[in-house]
Parts: C-alpha cells; sequence; structure tokens
C-alpha cells in the first residue's frame, strides 16, 4: 500500500461514491455539446485532496452519510469549476494530461462551462439543507477568484510582502481546503470546538500545500513540472522563496532589476540559482513543514481513530519533498 | 409621471434601499483593484427589471421587508454578473454606455470578477435563509449558463425550431425573471398557489421580453440599438420573427443559403427584408402580446392592489413597441 492509499484507506468506500455522483453528473446534461464537455472535463480524476478532507474530517461522529458525501462530491466540482476558469485565464493547454476547455472549445465555452460547474456544485450543497454550510461556500467562491484578482493585479508590480503573500494563498488555496474540512466537521454533527479544531486544521494542511506548490517551481525540473522552473517569477508572481531570498540586498536588488527590465531569461537563471543557493527554498521547506505540525496540533483535541491517523498522515504527506 | 415611473411608484422607497445595497456591495472591497472594478460595474444602474419583480410580487402580504431587499439587490447582483461574463463571451465593448470590464481589462480580469459577483449574490442569498429560494437560484445560475452554450451550440448549425427556442429564451431570459417573482413572493410568506401564480407571471414576462428584445434586432436602425439589423442571424442566432418567416419555403431556402454560403451580407439584407414583409415580425410581437396577457391572467387570483395594478402595467410596458 502507498503513503497515499493508506491515507485514503478509512474512506475508500465514500470516495467511490463520491466518484460516482461526479460521474452522473457529469451525464446528467440533456444538452450535447455540454454533457460532452462535462464527461471530458470529470473524466480524469485528480488528487481529490479537497473531497477526501471532507469525508475524513466527518471520522468522529456517527451521522447519515449521504449529506457529507454530497459535501465532498460539491467541494471536487468547485475546484473544478475553478480550474476551468483557472485555465481560461492562464491560458493553459492541458491539465491532468489532457487539452483544456478553453484551448481545445475556446475561451467562450470555456467561462460558460465554468459557471455551469459552478453553480451546479452550489445546487449540491443546497442538497445538505445546512445554511451556514452553504454560506460559507458562496464566500469560498469569492475567496477563490479574489485570490486570483490579488495574484494578477500585482503581477504588474510585484512586492515580496510576507503578509499579503500568506493572505493571498488563503485565498487561492487554503479557503476551499478550510471549507472542505469545516463542512465535512460540521455535517457530521461535531460541536464547535472540533469543527474549529478541523477546520484551523484543514486551512494549515491548504496553505503547507501551496507553498509546497511554490516551492516546486523553483526545485523541479521543466519535464516533470510541466513548466518551466521560475514560472512563478516569468508571470510576477512572488513566492515564500522569493520572499526569504530577497531578504538578502544583493538577490532583492537582482529581482527588482529583473522585472524592471522586462524580465531577461539570463537574469531570472540568476536569480532562480541565488534563491536555491541563500537556503531560501529550504526556509520555506521548513515553514510548510511546521505549518504542517501546528495542523497535527490543531487534532489533539480529537480522539484517536483511524480518520486522525489519515488526517495526520496527510499533513506529512503535503509538505513530503518531490524531488 | 412616465408610465415606468408609474409601474415602480409603489416600490421607489424600497428600490432605492436595493440601489444602495448594491452601492455599499460595489464599495465593500479591501482589494482595490477589485473595487475600482466593482464600482466600474454598478456606477451604471440598469432597468433594474428583475429586483422590481422580487419587490412588486412581495407586495400582497405583510411581512418583514429586508429579506425582500436583500433578495432584490441579490437577483441584480446575479444580472451584473451574467452580464460581465455575456460581454466577455460576446467580445462587446460598451454595455450602459461604459467600456465593458472585458474590453477594458482584459478577458482574464472579467472572467473573476463575473465569478467573484456570482458569488457575492449567492451569499446575499444566503442572508434571507430560505434554502428552497437559495437552491432556486443556484439552479438559475446553471440555467442561464445553460442557456449561453445552447445558443452558442447551434450557432454553427442553426436551425428554426420552436420548441427550442422557447427553451433556449427561458434559460437566456425567464428563468431569472421568474425566479426574481418566485423569491420575492415566497419570501413575503405569500402561500404555495400565489407563489405558483407570480412565478408564472414573471417567468411569462420575461419571455416576452425577451420575444421583443428578438424583434426589436429587425426593427430598430443601428444607430437606436447599437447593434446591426440582424445581427442574431449574423451570429447565427435563430429567433421567432425568422422562425415564422421559415414556414414560407422560399424565406427558408434564403435562410439556408445564407448560413451555407458564409452569411454574405447582401443576402442577410434580402433576408431581413422578406422577414418584415410576410408579417413575422408582427406575428411574433403578438405572440408576445399574447404571453403578456396570459401573464396578466395568472394574476386573477391575487387581490387588487397597487402592487397588482403595478405588474399588470408592467405586463403592458414589456411588450410596448419601441420603435
Amino acid at each position: 500500500m502507498t503513503q497515499l492509499q493508506a491515507i485514503l484507506d478509512p474512506i475508500l468506500d465514500d470516495l467511490s461514491i463520491v466518484d460516482q455522483r461526479l460521474k452522473e453528473f457529469s451525464q446528467s446534461s440533456d444538452l450535447p455539446t455540454l454533457g460532452e464537455l462535462l464527461q471530458h472535463v470529470f473524466a480524469s480524476k485528480g488528487k481529490r485532496a479537497r473531497p477526501a478532507l471532507t469525508l475524513l474530517a466527518s471520522g468522529f461522529h456517527e451521522h447519515d452519510k449521504s449529506n457529507v458525501i454530497t459535501m465532498a462530491a460539491a467541494v471536487e466540482m468547485l475546484h473544478v469549476a475553478t480550474l476551468i476558469h483557472d485555465d481560461t485565464v492562464d491560458e493553459a493547454d492541458t491539465r491532468r494530461g489532457r487539452v483544456t476547455i478553453s484551448s481545445g472549445w475556446g475561451d467562450r465555452v470555456a467561462v460558460l462551462v465554468g459557471d455551469y460547474v459552478f453553480a451546479a456544485s452550489a445546487t449540491y450543497v443546497c442538497d445538505t439543507g445546512d445554511i451556514q454550510v452553504i454560506r460559507r461556500f458562496s464566500e469560498t467562491i469569492m475567496e477563490l477568484s479574489r485570490g486570483e484578482l490579488q495574484e494578477m493585479s500585482l503581477s504588474g508590480n510585484p512586492v515580496g510582502n510576507m503578509t499579503e503573500y500568506l493572505q493571498r494563498i488563503y485565498f487561492k488555496t487554503g479557503s476551499l481546503f478550510a471549507t472542505s474540512g469545516e463542512s465535512g466537521a460540521r455535517l457530521s454533527g461535531a460541536d464547535t470546538a472540533k469543527v474549529d479544531a478541523l477546520t484551523s486544521y484543514s486551512r494549515k494542511i491548504g496553505t503547507a500545500f501551496q507553498i509546497v506548490d511554490d516551492i516546486l517551481d523553483f526545485e523541479s525540473d521543466e519535464i516533470s513540472l510541466g513548466k518551466p522552473v521560475g514560472s512563478d517569477l516569468v508571470n510576477g508572481v512572488i513566492t515564500l522563496p522569493t520572499i526569504f531570498a530577497m531578504e538578502d540586498d544583493s538577490i532583492r536588488q537582482h529581482v527588482e532589476e529583473y522585472f524592471a527590465q522586462g524580465k531577461p531569461p539570463n537574469l531570472l537563471e540568476d536569480i532562480v540559482k541565488g534563491i536555491e543557493e541563500c537556503g531560501a527554498v529550504d526556509r520555506a521547506q521548513k515553514y510548510a513543514d511546521n505549518l504542517a505540525k501546528e495542523a497535527r496540533d490543531s487534532l489533539t483535541l480529537l480522539p484517536d481513530n483511524r480518520y486522525k491517523e489519515s488526517l495526520e498522515a496527510l499533513s506529512h504527506f503535503v509538505v513530503a519533498r518531490v524531488s
């Protein structure tokens, strides 16, 4: 059993019902074009980190599983909707090894299909009947688009600012992770203290997940990552390794020159090398590791069971170095 | 007092609170870029037909107004979000006399701002606390995007089919009109029979409104409409006047040739002339007039009051010929 299989073991059956729900949704449209697009989008399973979080967070109380499974399907649908619009915004050609809607069918179709999946995910959440969960879900959609807008609005004039960075990655990633865990806990009937603990855990895991993603942009080679090393900097996006590295005056100067001079590729190479050599990548990794530890600490008040073991293992898995 | 002023008279105070809510929303973002965009979008008031419908439909019962006003703001926000994405999809330059988000700030920003306003409108609906209304609202967003997708998917291979047309304009326009009226009625505490009556009225008004819009595409001159006469045909969209006209074999042949030959402008001129001369535009107008009458008939079971008078007057106003 791989590490990931072990983590998912307590929820394997439920996760396959979630997959079934997603498949049913992708086959539900009576409009042939839309049906084809939905089946294309949902054909490849993603990591399913968010539905897994919803299901694991529900594992501390006896409850009717149907609402939690519906919610788990909804968070994955919301994630997929976000990807459809993000790929449109980022002009990405492929996603999960398949052509994106925007590159295969055009931006216009991608905007509308994304809207459709967003709205469909909200109807699933409505089926849970829990207004607090429904409201939090809508707020999460606001935060996701706000995070992308924040990243975009700064890309013309990048600043390396820790507060801004943490806020931005909360909106981009932490928010939906938090909502995934929170809704699973709430719908299982957990009390406020446990809901808060699982929300805090999920938010921290989401933030750590995003930081590791940002680290990989410096570490991976182009082939395994599918995009050039340092692509965030090329896009004007400053992430944690760069923020740490810019404490060094000479690297800060380099980064400022890079943007001032219209991002010449030779300067990028120097900067990426500088960021790795000054230990900033290691510091960023330690920051993520520490968040994962804080996430585990949030779980203290929960009873020991296999769900808790999985959540603990997940916190290690999320920050495990891939390269 | 103009006809429209008379219609809105019973709800003028409430409508100005709705305007205030929209203004507050447009000023609520702590992200400067987003704030600027929201203020741009909400600076010009539209016709506010949808919030007016919500408010008028609530006028048959004593009720706490705050939920209805929140709902009225939400339907207008949803409409605005739709316009942001539609203008992106249609590559429109201006809207309500102002530059569109997509043409002024780019498609990427427009996609995300539209998402943000969609989600924000859903949080407003959550504030009403009525799950049935919330769910219907999410379904409406699905139907709106489905309607646009249906129109787009047919534009490559247009067919003049009455069933398809009525379904398409229900999704595009009727659905949100119906939801606007239904939610106002429901949140005011109306019983099922009255909710159904006001929903039916609103759906028919929405459908009639869209048919008149489609007629104007043939009737208006380019200057007053802001787009060329026959622009729907240019975009591969077949509407009611064309469907009626295509009962005539020679016009059907002309239309088929027009699309088969890649839409030559000289053929368009002949078709538009043919559609007007064969009486199809008048037939479409009669169809809309009849829908407006059916809408009024739906109101029979409601007590006579100034709200009912306004709804009756609105049904006449919606189908009044502009040119």
